[in-house]
């Protein structure tokens, strides 16, 4: 099969590589319908993190399943799936309390920016939906993470109907937080954004205002907006040091910062602002498993249409295209099939 | 009147200073009955935080109201008050969110380790209390910190009925966390302690087990407690990047650390743990007169007995001697009657 491998900064190759196989009873083997490039995958793309040996790529994918282990209950060959993000068994006390990504058994698979992939765990991770139609594609894929991960940041941000959230990051999962806000009935939904695109896709999701400015001079339009003490609920969708401290700066005393972004380094945080203000931090790496049947009730029903993220549809072949236009921020998130 | 004077490292004198007086209409002047030093006041005892000009101490008193300004309505001449160890109106809308340690007019009043004292929002800042017998006074003292702060750690924490609390810190402020971890009927109260004293105050207080390990190990001891993954809640006494840490580390995937140690210098936290488990952080600047009510309900039944935390009463004029005592660790805390 074809498969996506990372040699270094900017290297990024269509592969020939083996076929997976069904290594545990508990595996299945899925050909892939639709995956697409993360925002953390850039951070090898652009040699902030070093790709010490060449990496197989994707973490987020959709597919029909080919093959499943004989002890395979729930998922049967033929069936259409979403994968979430990481490999979790679904059954124990950790996955069960909410918080799947921290599984006892958590895994990763390797890379499905390819043709086919094994999933060690296939009752737990994948997501069986019923009468795929084409078009629902994109919308199931953000299960996999951005929507997923959109939706964490809100619900750690502890978002309510009638209530605010300011989403600091305007990529995939920034305009997924959006959506979620949305979703959560929030009133008043501000993102803070300087891409006209991307803040035309923020009111689309449900944005009531934006705010170009950054970093302290954003932050203090932001508490201005909100009582001259900022918001309730601040969604962090960047994950550096910067992003934090100026989502921490954006709430309220006693407010929360609800935060996904993929910590990039080491990023550190300063505890006294958040001491003097009773500020306080939730979130993580999303859950996403523990939220796909939720908000898979809303993407079947139409009620939410995450996959408007994907604005760009390139075929596998074209995968360093892909990575490319992500980079240069040409695309917000690109959808690959094989 | 008398009052304390810190000049610099180990040097803190009783001086001969101005009365206070009423400086506007909101202002009451009180006659201490009962102040203490607290473990924030050893940084600078310590040179760890550089003491720039002479400052006045003590932030934590009750005392007998002696005059109010015209414009107060609540509290009266003759009344006995527990001071917050802030100054807050408790009618703004952060104040009645909860949070009056960020009151819009939040302030600070001069060293209260003193004869007397002015409060300038005498109707926000003091709590007035009825039939006061003497022996009550250590515990109502609390509520102007320790046991306000402890409840908070323990609140924010999320500690709930049959839960857990694992308390970082076997100060005043983390032995307040224990009884208040008690007080919500935590099942299983775990107190990191090495020192014989405060380890049975903590038992007295409620707590089940004691661990005498820091660092990782005693993290990987409270891991294993707790179904090898760490408590729901934990509570967090010091306020050093390494006591954080620590409480990070013992804490289980979508579980919460109530911080609030104090911050000495600019501690900061790696976000990296955090993320990985979902570990969420609440906490910070304890609002005590948010609490002081419900808190003080249980001091008047007997129900709790936090001035159990003072082991040691002097006279003001010993003043330099308590501090000593906190600064050698010869006693938990000190009381100190003018």
């Amino acid at each position: 099969m074809r498969g996506t491998v990372m040699y270094g900064p900017r290297d990024v190759r269509l592969e020939e590589l083996p076929d997976p196989h069904l290594e545990t009873g508990l595996d299945a083997v899925v050909r892939v319908v639709a995956s697409c490039v993360c925002g953390s995958d850039l951070w090898g793309y652009r040699g902030v993190v070093p790709t010490k040996s060449p990496r197989r790529m994707g973490h987020e994918f959709v597919g029909i399943v080919e093959r499943v282990g004989a002890e395979v209950q729930r998922v049967r060959e033929g069936d259409f799936v979403i994968a979430s993000f990481y490999d979790c068994d679904f059954t124990c006390d950790v996955c069960r309390s909410g918080f799947s990504s921290s599984c006892r058994e958590l895994g990763w698979y390797d890379g499905c920016q390819a043709e086919l992939v094994r999933v060690p765990h296939a009752d737990g991770s994948l997501v069986v939906v019923p009468d795929v139609r084409d078009e629902l594609v994109p919308h199931l894929l953000t299960l996999a993470d951005v929507m997923g991960t959109g939706h964490h940041a809100a619900h750690s941000a502890g978002v309510t109907a009638g209530g605010d959230a300011v989403v600091v990051g305007d990529g995939a999962v920034g305009l997924s937080g959006v959506l979620a806000a949305k979703r959560l009935q929030a009133s008043r939904i501000v993102v803070m954004s300087r891409n006209p695109v991307r803040q035309e896709l923020a009111r689309r999701f449900g944005a009531t205002e934006i705010v170009e400015q950054r970093g302290e001079e954003g932050a203090a339009i932001v508490n201005e907006m909100f009582d001259g003490i900022g918001a309730q609920s601040v969604l962090e969708a960047v994950g550096t040091s910067e992003s934090m401290e100026q989502a921490v700066r954006s709430t309220r005393p006693g407010g929360t910062v609800g935060f996904v972004g993929v910590p990039n380094g080491v990023p550190q945080l300063t505890l006294r602002p958040l001491f003097s203000d009773n500020i306080r931090l939730a979130g993580g790496m999303a859950p996403v498993r523990n939220y796909a049947d939720e908000l898979l009730v809303d993407i079947m029903s139409g009620a939410i249409e995450p996959g408007l993220v994907f604005d760009l549809e390139l075929p596998l072949a074209d995968v360093a295209e892909a990575y490319a236009a992500m980079d240069e921020r040409r695309g917000i998130k690109v959808l690959l099939r094989p």
